[in-house]
């Protein structure tokens, strides 16, 4: 089959200086993936084509429903159709009053019903007081907007970096805040990479579902462009994480927890 | 009780020009609301307390549970515990196959599920031609924009308004880019606002579920400041509704029906 594409040429009538005129541009790829946990259907994501696999992992972590790659016998995917087959070590994990058949549009989170039932179970409380300069904050920032591809050519996805102090170690991208996110932690579950001294830069809001997925993951800090919500820094007061937002040009600012962040 | 608020004053630690100084800063609210109708649980909407009625019609317009306004015998709502009640005509609308009860994040919007079963019935392919020019599509995003004193203060929401080719004729904020569209339906349902000749204004991206709710609203333009996706565009071409991106400066993108958009 085709390669799944993250972007597309398309035509378009552009309005320039005055005038319309026809030309093309890169346009993002929205892809609907159904997937089934033991054969049931379990949700729908819609999202970029890529790292699929990671996804879906992040995704089942994040809804409590695998902790461990050790949890999962089998996954696999019919790209073409956009379907994700999922067989987990636990039959009886799908317990029908907690996760009913669900849909997780391209920016939308968990279930409040899940909150109450399943986060406290997994949000962690960060433990590590690791601390990094104000100069690295706006550095990594920077290093994550500058490495994406997607996002300069189409201007239409959010991007979601793993870095330590010295640097960016991984990053994904995604139409969906929540499904780059997933993809991270996925990648992070399947490599058994440790996250807990880790940053998370994230080029979207932070509202409180991106917050207890930042928890979930387990990193102690988070790093946003962009904005957070009152919820969001109750949540990061309550689980020891350090909320950074409006990282632009040479400022930004805290809004929980400010000693992990240093002036050097 | 108290008022609900859209923003309120936190403490935060601000770095700029290379210095750590403690300030205080609006932060916008994240509310939930937890719909019943019929006495049974419908969904869960993370929002800005504003427009709570306009919101929980326009979403329930936008499910396809009511389609006028005396589809509802009554709505209430309870601020305080953050509870929507709502007693529809029809008892039987609820059915569980279609409708499980389900969360609508932040950011959310329907299931696959549901678009297969009942977008069809709701999204209505626009019959108008009516234009506009390119400079109106401009002072528009323009004028909504400004308009926006919550997105002033805190940088964290979402804009949407109905505006006919002279002005504005209603916007609405939210976190949630759904809720500011369903904020604006409901408004229409609840004061028969024909909309059918109007263009959707938009501070989000185009993905395919905000193309779906445009037409569901039933207007014929739709402007954004940000990207479309490929499957919105797919949409657009598909329910005859102009789609235009990018609106910045004094320049923009027509992705679908260009020729609604003239010079003069």
């Amino acid at each position: 089959m085709e390669k799944l594409e993250m972007k597309k040429k398309m035509p378009i009538v552009k309005y320039k200086e005055g005038a319309l005129h026809e030309t093309e541009d890169d346009i993002v790829t929205e892809y609907p993936l159904t997937i089934y946990v033991n054969e049931e259907e379990f949700a729908t994501m819609v999202c970029t084509p890529a790292d699929l696999e990671e996804m879906v992992v992040g995704f089942l972590a994040s809804e409590g429903v695998v902790r461990f790659r050790k949890d999962i016998v089998k996954l696999e995917i019919d790209e073409e159709k956009g379907f994700a087959y999922v067989t987990l070590t636990n039959k009886e994990v799908l317990d029908q009053q907690t996760f009913s058949k669900r849909f997780i549009g391209s920016c939308c989170g968990k279930s409040r019903q899940f909150y109450f039932q399943n986060d406290v179970k997994t949000a962690k409380t960060s433990m590590v007081d690791k601390k990094i300069t104000a100069a690295s904050c706006i550095r990594l920032m920077r290093e994550m907007q500058e490495a994406s591809h997607v996002f300069k050519g189409t201007g239409g996805v959010h991007n979601a970096a793993i870095c330590s102090e010295e640097g960016m170690i991984l990053s994904r991208t995604d139409i969906g805040r929540h499904n780059a996110l997933d993809k991270l932690y996925g990648h992070c579950l399947l490599n058994q990479i440790p996250v807990r001294d880790k940053v998370l830069v994230f080029s979207g809001r932070i509202s409180s579902e991106v917050l207890t997925k930042a928890a979930k993951i387990g990193v102690g800090i988070v790093l946003s462009k962009s904005a957070p919500t009152d919820l969001a820094i109750k949540l990061a007061e309550d689980l020891n994480i350090t909320a950074v937002g409006f990282i632009r040009g040479e400022s930004f600012n805290v809004y929980s927890h400010p000693s992990r962040i240093v002036l050097e």
